[in-house]
């Protein structure tokens, strides 16, 4: 779908609507049993995690939740799912659900939302602002929801990170005024570096080491491919002064034959969770 | 669901949203294969139909789409979907396609729309306001999608009306302002108008022979549970001038043991198309 005109607008992860002097950011993410959550996961967490996924959307914009309708595909525990659902949207600014549309149907458990914010910044920050000169950091480790999954799977450890996933709200509101561009990492590091690199025309270079990580060195390869931590990515001019805590990964450079480089060549293998 | 607060919400067809000065509506239908939709069939007509049964929604509140974001699962032909959705986005004000999300998973396709609008008239307009003493009207003959989907099933005949339903887009802003509750017809007139008389807190009171169907006499008692046909029921107080146009076909009564009556006696049997 990517080549069609009409298909274009769903590259990014949110939508931006200037309306009565307001900047609204709308997204949408929908969730799939067996392949966005496990079959039989607790569907408190899955309806907590449908929110955080969107409101990480916004958080990449800067944006505050305003309201949420919801598409919800009846079966088990409906109500654990809307407790989920509801402790998730009051967490993260208390955003209305509106409304939505209930089905019954075969197949596996499908959900989503729609998340309505509102900008706290314009221009509300894109993916495609990075610029030659900027340097390029990252909100936090990559890593933890990995191993969250582990634990869930093998019902040993704390499987926390990928059942309640946190957004970077507070983050992304306070970063927007001070990004050259911004964006949230669901598909995992090295991917959705290269996607910002490729819509900004510009070359990523990552330095591999300086990458915060949640997992032992070991499994640093794999955590940079890992999504589901929904850290924030983003390039900042070198005179912006960022608040402490965000963590330099690397540094823009003009577009080259790579669009990402870690430690100076092209990562190899899978880069992170490509979507059909 | 129902009973649930957070779902309370849900009942309705659309969320109205008050930012900037602006009055939003907003809605989000979704769509499964066997459910709402054939299995095989023409993937353009659903990409149409999926804008028109939100586009209706919108009809109801009277309001003007303006965007849209999609959620759908790829698989068969997505440029065929895509064409129907957009060449439906054009035909009904041109609402821009922001973005959304797909997602590859197993089982039957599912696709969901939201669509967000302006309202062109405050208050919008609502299934609860209809009062004694009220018309009740429907906006054209039902029957049709009935008829159409018969069609399409059997090869023989027009099909259009089940396949590409018409939104009265224009008849609600023009009714907007004269009506005292408006909801579209999409589960069956039956169970609609039960539903408006229950959130109204009336009794609706229907006269069977004003009705107007588009099948033969004998398929009445079905076309009158049947959906589909995104017909608008309404409301409007004795003292409103309505256009030309328009069916009578009730009166609203003070609230009795029945919420619905058809020539006196509540219906028997099923009313209509029940959501899970």
């Amino acid at each position: 779908m990517a080549t069609h005109p009409a298909a274009r607008g769903l590259a990014d992860d949110c939508a931006v609507l200037e309306i009565g002097g307001e900047t609204l950011v709308l997204t949408h993410d929908t969730m799939v049993e067996s392949v966005h959550f496990l079959p039989g996961q607790d569907l408190e967490d899955v309806g907590w995690k449908l929110v955080a996924t969107n409101v990480s959307d916004l958080a990449a914009k800067g944006a505050k939740p305003l309201a949420a309708l919801l598409s919800y595909q009846l079966g088990g525990d409906d109500l654990a799912f809307l407790r989920g659902l509801q402790s998730a949207l009051q967490h993260y600014g208390d955003a209305a659900l509106l409304g939505g549309d209930t089905v019954s149907a075969p197949g596996p458990k499908t959900v989503g939302l729609t998340l309505i914010g509102r900008a706290t910044h314009v221009p509300v920050p894109s993916r495609s602002g990075a610029r030659p000169g900027d340097g390029v950091w990252i909100s936090g480790p990559v890593g933890a929801a990995m191993l969250g999954l582990e634990a869930l799977q093998s019902g040993v450890g704390n499987s926390s990170a990928y059942r309640r996933p946190q957004a970077r709200l507070g983050c992304g509101q306070e970063l927007a005024p001070l990004v050259s561009a911004m964006m949230d990492v669901s598909d995992g590091l090295l991917l959705d570096a290269r996607r910002m690199a490729e819509a900004s025309g510009v070359t990523i270079a990552l330095d591999y080491a300086a990458i915060p990580i949640a997992v032992p060195e070991a499994r640093r390869d794999e955590a940079l491919r890992w999504g589901d931590d929904y850290q924030l990515l983003f390039s900042a001019p070198p005179e912006a002064t960022l608040p402490s805590g965000y963590h330099r990964i690397g540094t823009v450079r003009p577009q080259g034959p790579q669009p990402l480089l870690l430690d100076g060549a092209a990562p190899a293998g899978t880069l992170g969770y490509e979507h059909g």
